[in-house]
């Protein structure tokens, strides 16, 4: 982990921390995704993204699927974005990542179909993966469109990764 | 048939022929679904759930496809509401269980494409029946979202048969 | 406050804490919409809507203006479905009730406008009411249709105040 | 000017330099919105809401009216994102700050209608202001929502403010 990631999640908790503590009657125990969380991802794989030489939109979903932050490089897709943002609805929404949802989703396959629901905020190729916090308690989601399937589940899973590794963890008191 | 069981579908009865009775304009011979009965059909499902380890959403429609009373059970995937809502409209407007429309709904079957229709209100994998009236005739629907196409499929069949036993059985007269 | 009504709440209070204990990596501080307590407050709703000789639509919602129980009682309007469960979700999603964002989104209002956004998800009529956790804090709303604008307003008044004086006060621990 | 504004504007300025030098294809005579700005205009107005104790959500279109990057800050309403994003659309698709447009879009109003248009993308309340390249060109657009009608018109006038005086200016060679 750089100085500059240390840096950037001791950033992101401090202003979490201040943030809760200028608002007393938010319950402290249950950590949920902030702006500031999401913004400290997003430029991980940003930075990851542009290492790998792609132009992509990363989205951030909270618990409820709502949308946190979502950003579009230079030059990216301009479907990315509707993809990202939706992508990050879908592992919140059904509690999974988008390539296993793919897997599901073929002709013939349990969940065949299920790309036609929910007015169209069912993405089902890889790029997209829920955040966990607690066990087994997803406290948001990740979607990344802009390069081809596999470099966006690539993308995807360093984002969670990071997420845990770097950005959750640290939250903790 | 346990205890608890028939203390609810009396008092599902016993709360029809009340609001019926205080409303002398319902033409009292043709039965329809009611909202005493779907909740009464949706508390077993839900215990059924329960009992299998799952959190879903159960939706049930009335004879025009318009849904009576959807709920989801805490912890469910939010993608369900619609994919349960929108199973239980699927099954009485095209008269058929949902895990039977899959099968005709793949590429190359006689309805593919049916899928595409309705403003994607068509949902084509299982956990969607029928329910039942006086011979062929279809009184609503029952939709199920929040396990694995098999177990949705097998708590729609669950559900099926204990409206068939149980609660429009016990509705006549 | 009359026996069934204290045995209703008893009963969906009981639940939750059941379903909260058998679930430890839940922090249980932080209280949250439940279906049983969107049920209790949905029957109790509807009672008083019998007891008013009119037909609604109840829906209620989580913080993240997600749907966690919707219900027509018998003879209510087709219409009324949607328009309970985009009320249940514009109180969540702008934090007022439907009748203060109705003096606002008139023409010349300073939210003239707002009834066109979202997707036409923003009601701007009565019958929606925010319902309160802790101090200012949100955990869900509840929307209301099926009589004249006046009826659901003070239909939705009865609900706030149920829920605040009966089902969520009986939660605390 | 602040001496963490001057440094966050020289970073933005930095961080474009460098990914326009890193891509020799792109055209530098002709500056665009980009990612870096987009940002940096961004924490400069989700600065200023904090000092008015607002909590809102901010985005900024490039010329083709797609989004750059919305951010929703901590409590910010969830209708908010809708349009916040949709006024970043329609300043940039009329050319003009949605607060003129509601003037124009009142029953009898010379525009009156347009918000029926374009599938629910034109807001006609304040909030938006086209950002200005050179002379009376467009490169983007801000969008913010999250207080009342005059706060967020204080604070897209301020967005557009800054973005002349700091960002746009700082980005000439």
């Amino acid at each position: 982990m750089e100085r500059e990631q240390i840096e950037r999640v001791v950033r992101a908790v401090i202003n979490d921390s201040l943030s809760a503590s200028e608002k007393p009657h938010v319950c402290k125990c249950k950590r949920k995704m902030t702006l500031a969380l999401a913004n400290a991802l997003i430029e991980a794989v940003c930075k990851k993204a542009n290492e790998m030489g792609l132009s992509v939109v990363v989205a951030v979903s909270d618990e409820g699927g709502n949308p946190v932050s979502v950003q579009s490089m230079d030059n990216a897709y301009l479907a990315s974005y509707d993809i990202a943002l939706n992508k990050a609805y879908t592992v919140v929404a059904l509690k999974m990542s988008t390539q296993q949802l793919n897997a599901l989703a073929v002709p013939g396959g349990s969940l065949y179909g299920i790309q036609f629901t929910n007015n169209g905020k069912i993405v089902i190729f890889g790029g997209g993966e829920p955040l966990m916090g607690e066990g087994t308690k997803i406290v948001g989601g990740v979607g990344i469109s802009g390069g081809s399937a596999e470099q966006d589940t690539a993308l995807a899973a360093y984002a969670k990764q990071y997420w845990e590794d770097y950005i959750w963890r640290s939250t903790k008191a």
